[in-house]
Parts: structure tokens; sequence; C-alpha cells
């Protein structure tokens, strides 16, 4: 009697977990039973009825863009040769080795770690509870020719090559090759891309053969983030970090304080961050800093540090004596955007604090290059103060004239610049943004080119762009109207929309390459270009939407860079590629209906349509 | 000696639990000894330095905003008498109760949920981990007229008295009087504004007394979300109702399906979100609308379903025939937007399948009106499609004549009211968009005004505004020049920026009340406004963003309704209420630099200034 009570509820608890377990996974991966599947028809991913009786091995669309879509749907699109097979194997996700060939070397470290997010992007992309069935185990070898090397910097090689095969004993072996450390780390987010989780199958699959020869464009792919206008949490920036290594960014350009606050805690100098602070805890300590330099570096990013002056400073100098015009009103008078301030140049002890600040950034960010921001100098705010007009003309320099204001500025930036090097024992590059300094008349002498890269903010056919091309000086993108992600929201001084509208959609972003700004015989002085993100209008609950998926065509513009950028035919690879950016916990934002996703080529005005499906 | 060992240990726990409770406090809420405090100076609360030896107690800025903002900084301004106390007093979270009057009554169920949500808000805005010290009691009483009235309807009374006293014994008691529950819980969301986390004294505060009378200038203040376009997660949906009860929105129209996607799982007819939703997992299950129904009630929202038709279907329909021109390409001579698809209004089973659909909604929601939709039907389409020439030829009509295919869409209209009409057992009131339908010529006798009110979605200054006014038409505004939050970002179908662009701004949301677009006499026939998220550009992702804060300008905008509204005036205590938001875990985008929070009325142009700060 018992036995059989045994096996009754047995029974039951059988069908209580297959209904349990068949519920859950219905929700989390898809039915079971899939009405509809892709095909690759004339060059495109074509969704379409599924019959069982007709084919037994359905296709997901991610599966099928892999060997369907331009490049295997890899994003940014490799420079060299892409070559994927279109079988596919099933891989086990935990028998997956990613292997340093170097070992006990400072990359084999940095190997290890990239290995951990390899394996964690490829777990983003499973149902969450879902247990993949079976499969073949995966090794990933890594064979690194400089495994010494693990600072990125302007010369570092990025190039890999990725090799993927089959064992004879049918075990998969994904070999990549580098140069550096940083080459590897994109070889393993180009394989990362080539496996995909199929949710008709339940699988997670991967092209059984594939040889990818790739390196960047250019050198510098970057995003400056402003974390002072408004705070952004430390969440935040590591999943915009995760943005980017995914993306193959390799630049963090922190603008890390402005007038508005003053977040860095400076071990040498806390009092600036305990007035300037929105918060006590709207802070990034030494620990943050440092969890966030260890989290970029193994994405291969670099993270560099902005102290931007002798603008774009007031909130935390308040108690020291060395600013001026802090909030000073009406606002408009002394700057661009409240709160003004400006720091204080003819004060002595001001390149004090700043040696200080330079030395603890230097210790803490070890920067290959550093950047000292210096933009937007409103004269009539040093004008107007009244022991600087008396320095001034001690000194017998004349407040109404700019070029003697230009001195005074000069003056500034060579102390501070001394200071700088001071603490970096050694000339270190600087970047520095353009300016009235930047202008054909002074930049010679102001910034001269063996000492300072310019970043362009101003727009993409500014007549600065073109002096800075001729006179040699090396250059970043930042043209406000193509790689400004704050623009096209409401004012906030007044009403209306803010003053670089309107939104600048990807499209544009995408066709903005080095070459189409600077021309084909200037292009080399391009390092590369930055999206930024100034933050009036956003925090961390925006910055994911308004950096996403914007900063990825960026990525292509300055990685694939293509000759003649066509967003219509990299559209697909970049719904694709957010797809995957979504997948990892970053906010992007919707650029289409799921619709045009699901069906390729058919969303766009003039679009390449496959066939007359009218009446169909 | 064993007991010296104990109390060693004793001591370096008690020492750790202190280091570790100064540290999570810390980071958590504040540093013990604040650097600055907030002043109520002027009538703006201005942030000074904190000096322990001249005041033993500072003032958090959200505490000195409760004696010093206008209407205490409540958001949406109450529209009677506002009186609030200086005087604050420390609020035991652990002893706050809500307690219905009327028990056993249908309110009294609903005050309860309202209470637990009355309390977890108060707990978003005390810092994760953080226990306030003592305080007193407080009893929230409500005491509602008519406690058998539980569903909203456009003749709810929502007004409400807020009474808060302290009792002879210390305690403290808060009194709500309301004709409703929908009336209660607007003053319980007025009392949550009136309790803030102190994070300077460490403390929640609440005035020791106040007296607030309010109610609604309009009935009807809602979100419409477009669940097609992109699938929203039933978390982002909760947080969306979430923002709209504490903003005292009541109404959230759901677009639950379009051409795009057809997420809704129907019942009678499961085929349709079978083969119309992007994925099994993307959809709305009978479950998940019950849960979403009782979120919504709950708060004082009514959902309101809307199933658009003849125009606007399409994915879900391939397999029943009763669809043209779905996907039909190059999309613009069928439809504004890809895909293209229309109900075929001569195939008599498609009245079936919507009497269905009509009858899962009306079970499901229960609604006091019901949204049918009828916006932009493509004439063109109809006509392509052969067997629709084809019957309206033997129907005498002509399809090359505007007349005759209105002539159809009304066939289809009072086919599907009548389908409608049976399921609702009575003649329930109908929404529908401006179209064709209700150009003048066809206004009155395809729509009669006794049986629809018409939603404006074209401009505020369209000439069909005033016709519908005239005619005497009961209207909900949505104009899209100020109402929909998808305008201004990337186009989708081409590059540059979408149809509707530049993006509104929230002040521009807040100046569009009834009566600017209806004028002083007509202002009677507006029910109310809603504002607009279209998703082909928006997901889970970005909806809060999207919509938040920007639709609680419109709630002040529709609740309060100030006869000449003035952003500027609304600046501060809207920067305050989007903070609020951003506490109930919505990602509200930021409109300001926090330092515009930290520094009232210092960051505009021409802002009102306390005093001239120059040289200070």
């Amino acid at each position: 009697m018992e036995m059989y009570f045994w096996i009754a509820a047995c029974h039951m608890l059988f069908i209580s977990l297959w209904i349990f377990a068949k519920i859950t996974l219905w929700k989390e991966f898809g039915e079971p039973n899939p009405v509809w599947h892709w095909q690759c028809l004339q060059g495109t991913c074509q969704k379409q009825h599924y019959n069982e009786t007709v084919s037994s091995s359905p296709l997901s669309l991610p599966t099928c863009r892999l060997s369907c879509s331009d490049a295997a749907g890899l994003w940014p699109k490799p420079t060299g040769d892409v070559s994927v097979s279109n079988i596919f194997q099933n891989v086990n996700f935990n028998s997956i080795d990613v292997v340093p060939k170097q070992s006990n070397s400072p990359s084999s470290k940095l190997v290890r770690e990239a290995g951990k997010v390899f394996k964690e992007q490829i777990q983003a992309t499973i149902p969450r509870r879902f247990n993949p069935k079976g499969g073949k185990s995966l090794l990933v070898d890594v064979d690194i020719k400089n495994p010494s090397f693990s600072r990125l910097t302007l010369d570092t090689d990025e190039s890999y090559t990725l090799k993927l095969s089959e064992t004879s004993d049918g075990r998969l072996n994904a070999l990549i090759s580098a140069q550096t450390f940083f080459g590897a780390r994109h070889g393993l987010q180009t394989l990362n891309q080539l496996i995909v989780f199929d949710d008709l199958k339940g699988e997670l699959l991967i092209p059984s053969e594939a040889l990818i020869t790739d390196k960047p464009a250019y050198p510098y792919r970057g995003i400056v983030l402003d974390t002072s206008r408004n705070y952004i949490t430390i969440d935040a920036i590591k999943r915009t970090l995760a943005g980017m290594g995914a993306s193959k960014l390799n630049t963090f350009h922190w603008h890390i304080t402005d007038s508005h606050s003053f977040p860095y805690v400076s071990k040498s100098r806390p009092e600036l961050s305990k007035y300037g602070a929105y918060s006590p805890s709207k802070v990034y300590t030494d620990e943050d800093i440092k969890q966030i330099i260890k989290y970029a570096t193994v994405r291969g990013i670099r993270v560099l540090p902005e102290f931007d002056a002798p603008a774009h400073v007031g909130e935390g100098w308040q108690n020291t004596g060395f600013v001026t015009c802090l909030n000073w009103q009406p606002w408009q008078s002394y700057c661009v955007e409240p709160p003004c301030g400006q720091l204080d140049p003819t004060k002595d002890g001001v390149y004090d604090v700043l040696e200080d600040i330079y030395g603890d950034m230097i210790e803490q960010f070890q920067p290959d290059i550093f950047h000292m921001g210096g933009d937007e100098v409103n004269f009539h705010c040093w004008k107007s103060t009244p022991n600087i007009a008396e320095w001034m003309q001690r000194k017998g320099l004349n407040v109404s004239e700019e070029k003697d204001l230009v001195q005074l500025w000069r003056y500034f930036q060579d102390n501070a610049l001394q200071r700088l090097d001071k603490k970096a024992k050694r000339n270190i590059p600087v970047v520095m943004w353009t300016s009235h300094l930047t202008d054909p008349e002074y930049l010679t002498n102001a910034l001269p080119k063996d000492r300072y890269i310019i970043q362009i903010w101003t727009t993409g056919t500014d007549a600065q762009v073109g002096t800075l091309l001729e006179n040699g000086y090396k250059v970043i993108l930042s043209n406000y109207d193509a790689l400004y992600f704050d623009c096209g929201f409401a004012g906030w001084v007044t009403s209306g929309n803010n003053w670089c509208s309107p939104y600048i959609g990807w499209q544009k972003v995408y066709s903005n390459t080095p070459e189409k700004i600077a021309g084909p015989t200037k292009k080399h002085l391009v390092l590369g270009e930055e999206a930024a993100l100034w933050t009036e209008q956003a925090d961390s609950a925006s910055v994911d939407s308004r950096l996403w998926p914007r900063a990825a065509a960026l990525a292509e513009a300055v990685w694939t860079s293509p000759a003649n950028p066509s967003w219509e035919a990299a559209e697909q690879r970049f719904l694709a590629h957010r797809e995957r950016l979504v997948e990892l916990g970053i906010g992007a934002d919707a650029i289409e209906p799921e619709w045009c996703l699901q069906h390729e080529e058919n969303c766009r005005i003039g679009a390449k349509l496959n066939t007359d499906t009218k009446f169909n």
C-alpha cells in the first residue's frame, strides 16, 4: 500500500515539475513549437511560417544572421577578412575555457579576467533559468606576442586574428593571436558575437569554422562622460564601460569635475569634494576609481582623466580663495551656463592645489595622456575681478585687450603644465579642447604641437579644423554637430530646446568619419573620435539611452571607418548590435520597432525590397 | 581568563559594528557632520555653509521646501487651500497606520492596499539600510462617504480633504475625508509628499499641522502607451503606473495592439498573439492583465483598453483572411509607416473576431469607456484590394470617391460598434481618434456626439478642434505638438529626425492647458488630456525617461490647470517632484543639473535672483 502511495506521489511530483518547467521555459525563452523561423533569402534573413513537415531545423534570427548578414553581422565590421562557415555547432556553456598561452605574464592575468567577461557575455544571451542541452567543448587559446605590455597607449597594436575550427576528436577550438592583450580582447569580443543563443533549438550555436583578421582604423575611440553636472553612479559608469568593450571603443575620457560639483575625492585635497560634491555619497573615492580602472582595463579601455581649468571650476573651491566669479549673476555675463566660476591665475597658491590634484590623478590613473580641458574661458569674468585687473596692470597688460587676456591665460596654462609634468615626471602628452587658444593667431605659440593634442568640439566644417590640420596638429574629433549626445532635448535655462538641437540620429554619427571631416590627405593627423555626453540633462537614469546605441555607431565610424559610410547598408547589423547591448543590461534606446529587426530591409523609404510582396 | 576573552571579543565586535555602521551611513545618507544646509530666505531655499555654533538644527533641502516652497512643494499643486505648519515632527516609520473608517466595504480593501503603497513610498525616501531613530506614531484615518464605489468613471468625485494634527498625548493624526476611494487615495499621495527624509537629522519629518482641500480641474488625466511597436514589460508598465499614481494621473490608456505586433492574448482568439507577438514571451496574458489592473486600481487609475481598427492591424491576422495590405510594399502607398495592414470591412467574419476580442477585453478590463482607435485609415489600401473594390461596386459605391470610401469605413465602424455594445450589454461610451471621420462633412453623421468622445491628436490650433467644440463634442486633448512624447528623436524610416520633431520640453507640456486650447467658453467640453508614447523608438529601457518627468507636467496642467500657466513659477516644485519619481525607482530623465535643484532660482535666463551675489 505504502509503495503505491510513493509511486503516486512521485508521479504527481514529476508531472508538477514538468508543467512548471514547461510554463517557465515558455515564458523565458520561447514556445517549444515555433510558428516562425528565418531563412536566408537573397542576402537577408526573412521571417517565414514554420512548418515542421517542411524543415526539421528552424533557424532563429540571430543564427540566420551569422551566415546571411554582411560580415556575419559583426559590429564593428572587421577591417580585414571575414570568413565564417554556415554550419553551426552546439556549444556546451559549461565547457568553455579561455586560456592564455603565455602564463605568468602581465597579460595572462588580464586574459583570464577578459575570459570571465567573455563567459558573462555569453551567459547574458541565454534566457534566465534555462540550462542549454549538451553541446561541444570550446577551448579558446589566446596567443599574445608582447605579453608584458599591459597599458594602452596611442601606439598600441590592437590587431588580432581569430581562427575557429573543429579538432579531430570533435571539440571546438578558437585561436586568438594578437600582438598585445588589447588586440586579443577585441578578438574575444568578436568571438562573443559569433556565439548566439538559438531560441528555436534551445542551443548555444557557433559556426564550426571561421577566420577573421582585424584591426582598428584609428587608435583613439572614445566617450567623454561628464560626472559633474549630474552625478553618475559607479554602476552606470560600469554599464558604459561594458557597452564600450562590446563595441571596441577604447577610451573612457572622464570629465570628472566642473563648476557644478566636485565629486572627485582628491587624497591631497579632500576639502574640494567635501564642499563641492552634491552630497557626501555622490563622490568617487580612491576605491571607486580603482574599481573603475580595473573594470575598464579588462575591457581594453584606458581611463583618461580630465581636470578642466581654468574655467569650468566652481563648487568645492569656495574656501580656497583661488576661484573667482563663483555663481556670479547674471551668469550670462560671466560664463556660458550657471554656475560661473574660474580659477584666478594670479594667485600663486592655485598652482599648488593643481599640482596636488594632478599628482593624485597621475598616481591613481597612471594615464598615458592627460586632459587639461581648457575650454570656454570667459575674459569678462577675469577682467571684472579687481585683484586680477590690478595684477595685469602691474605686469603692463591691458584688461581691455583680448591678446593681453590671452597672455594671462597662457601664463596659467604654462604654469599648470609645468606642475603636471613635475608630477608625471615626464612631458606627458596633453589634450586640450578647441578654444580661443586654438585660434590661428595664438595656436602655435600657446599650444605647441609637440605637447598638445587638440580635441575639436566645434562643427566638423569649422575653419579651426583646417587651421589645426594645416599646422600639423594631432586631433581628436568631437564635433558637436555629430558627436554631442546631449543635443536635442528641452532648454533648461530657457524654454524651447537646448543650444545644440536637434537630436543627433545614429545615422549622422555613423557618417561622421575622420576622412569626411579631415579629408583623405590629412586623416593621418586624426587620432580618432569621441562622443560626448554632457550631463546637464542626463544622469544615471538616462546615461544608457543617451549613449547607446549611438556610441556604437561611432565605434564603427572609427574602427571600420568605411570610405563611403552608408548607414543604410549598416542598419540591420546595427539593430542586431543594439540587441546585444540590451542583453548586457545596458538600457540602450530603441531606434526602430522590433518589427524592423524581424523583417530585414522592410522599414525604409527606398529600402531594397526583396520581392514585390503586394497581394501575397 | 575566559571572561576577559569574552569582554575583549564583545568590545571588538562592538567597535567593528560601529565602524561598519558609520561607513554605511556615510555612504548611504550623508556625513554626520553636514557642511551645507538650507535656509528659507525671501521665499526660496538657499544653500548655506553650516556652522554648528550658529545653528544646532540644520535643515535639509526637502525639509526646507515644506515650509518655504509654493504650496509646500506639492505636485500637482492643490486647487483648494493649502495650510502647512513650519514646525516638524519626527515620525516613526514603524508606527504608521492607514485605517479605513468604513471597514467591510469595497473601498476598505482598496484603502488597505493604498496604505501599503503609501508606506512603500515613504520607505523609498529612506536610504537603504538606514533605520530612522525614534519618532512619533502616525495614524491615518480614511473616511469615505461612498465606500461602495470602487470603479473610476468620468463622474467620479476625486476631491479630498487632508487634515494633519497632533493629539493631546503626542501622537500624530491625519484625517483624509473624501467622497470616494479615488479622492481618498489622492489625499494619501498628498500626505506622502508632506513626509520627507531629512538626511541632516537622519529623521523622517512631517509638519505638525496641515489642512489641505483639493480636487482635480479635469476628470480625465492620462497616458496612452503603445505596447505593439515595441513590447513593454510588465515591470515597465508598473513603473509607469507608479509614476502616474504619484502624480495623480488617473487613466492608463493601453494601445495594446497595432500592425507591428499583437501581444494581447485573447482568450477567445489565442492564434492572434500566437502568430502576432514578437516572441512567445512578449505577450500579455490574462494573469498579466489582472495584475496590471489591480496595480492600477489601487493607485486610482482606470485601465482603458484600445482596440484600434480598421487600420493599425496586421501581425497576428495573417491566417484569418480578414486583413489586407499586410506588409505591402512600397509601404508609403498603403499606410503611414511600415508594416501596412487594414481590416477588410467587407468580410462578415471580421466582425465575429472583433466581437470576441471586445468580449474578452470587456470581461477583463470592465472598462467604463472603451477606445476603438479608428485613426489613419488608408483609402488607397482598400481600393487596391480587388475584393473590396468589387464589393463596393456591387453596393453602388465608387472606389474613386472619398465620400464612398468613408461610407465603407462607416459600415465598418457601425458594425464594430454594434458588436462592442452587444458584449458590453449597454451603449458603452466610445473614444475615437480624430481622423477623416471627424472632418466637418462626416463628423456628426459618422460619430454622433452622444456615443463618441473624440481624442484630438492634431495640433492644438488645428481647425478640427474648433469644429468638434462647436458641435458640442466631448474631447480629450493629445495634440501632438505638446503631448506626443516620442517626438524629436532620429528618423527611423529615413535619416534626419522623426516626423514630429523637435523634442517637446516639459515647459511646453506644462503650458498646454485645456483652457489654452479650447478657450474659456468651451473648456467644459474638454474631459482632460493625455500624453502619448508611441513606441516605434522606445521600449522598456527608455519608457521611463520618455514619459517622466514630462507626464508630471501634464498632470499639473490638468489637475491644477492654472489660468496662466507659468513653468518658471512651477520649476522648483517640478524639479523636486522629479526627485520623488526617481526615489520610486522610475528612471525619470534629468532636466537640469542637480546644482539648479540645490540653488533655487539661479539657473534661468532672467530668473528672479535673491541677491546680487557678484563679488561675494
